[in-house]
């Protein structure tokens, strides 16, 4: 049975994973008739963002890995012991937590910096030629891993490209039902919600995202 | 196009909403080709739960509308404002929260007290003759709403089936892959999650629900 490696970051669109993304994720993943574990750092995150208002609460302070506890039913362990060779392929859904808590693209874009934690898991698949998913927003975690001009898409916003393209990926336009892949990385890349209008746009970008993680890991 | 609404009670199996039954619910809603608005109460949670540990954190407060927000990326409202004569059907996806915060079930099983709010939303329903779902624990709040001997299930657990019928609901015992559905009271219950083994298992049994709601409704 083939083994998948989530990583989450919380749980919310605006300060951890995107619920629907994670959740999606997991069933495509469990459709191949695959296992997943899921994995987070266990830091706090930047933002408690309260998603009724928008607004952060300043006062609050939660764990990521105990907050995507939530989506993975406690069925969860910190990215630290993550190791590579248990895995065959590695998927990271989006939400504002790619890009605040695994990395910190949100706020310093081209000059982001990213966990180091994060970084050695991700680095682990790339070294070792396994498949990997970057899904939505967590795609401007790919010029942190991967060797410069490593395809990659975030959908088609012009300014997000442009830090995702100076961090040292290269990224395509791509329709929210369609995925990139750079098949010298093994590195796929998908917008669910960056483009997605609806629950079941952002579920068929990752069904098609996941479907494709299949087909390289058959070819393999 | 149908309207569909949809009670939350958090985000998170052990204290709020199942994550992976409540995005499914979503899902399936507009794979139909319907509308859904979700809603909650704006109550205090019973409960915080770490759900890394599973262990009752005594300092947390959480609001279940607010943290219910996180499900719907912060499309959400009042169960207060919810009227029945702007929907077609009603949908409860399950989670600890629907017999903890929409109801007392957890704690009193057949001695439980309802919300008055959620009350109020779910019998308007019941009034009109529009169907519902109520998936997982949530057919716990069958007996609070619709007539003695509604038929229900939760799966086959025999102490909670005997709580649900003190309740006033009758229970069926029922597989993972299949519903129980009352055509008196129009009301359609799924195991999920009380049986299901995995989130392609909780899958079917939501989509088969989803699927027949779509059918009683195209059957009025």
């Amino acid at each position: 049975m083939k083994k998948i490696a989530v990583i989450l970051s919380g749980c919310g669109v605006f300060d951890g994973s995107e619920i629907h993304e994670a959740v999606l994720t997991l069933l495509h993943i469990e459709k191949l008739g695959a296992h997943y574990q899921c994995f987070a750092p266990n830091i706090d995150q930047l933002h408690v963002i309260n998603h009724l208002t928008g607004e952060v609460d300043k006062q609050a302070k939660r764990n990521v890995l105990v907050e995507s506890a939530r989506i993975a039913r406690g069925e969860i362990k910190d990215i630290k012991t993550l190791d590579a060779a248990d895995f065959d392929a590695l998927v990271l859904p989006g939400g504002f937590g790619a890009a605040k808590n695994l990395c910190d693209f949100a706020i310093k874009g081209a000059d982001s910096t990213i966990n180091l934690d994060v970084k050695n898991a991700c680095k682990q698949f790339s070294e070792h030629k396994k498949p990997a998913v970057y899904i939505c927003i967590a795609p401007a975690i790919i010029g942190h891993i991967y060797p410069k001009g490593t395809l990659a898409t975030i959908g088609n916003d012009a300014d997000t490209a442009e830090q995702v393209n100076k961090l040292g990926a290269k990224h395509v336009n791509c329709a929210v039902n369609d995925f990139v892949y750079d098949e010298n990385a093994h590195v796929i890349s998908t917008p669910a919600y960056m483009l997605a209008g609806s629950i079941v746009e952002a579920n068929t970008s990752i069904e098609n995202a996941i479907n494709k993680l299949d087909e390289v890991l058959n070819s393999k």
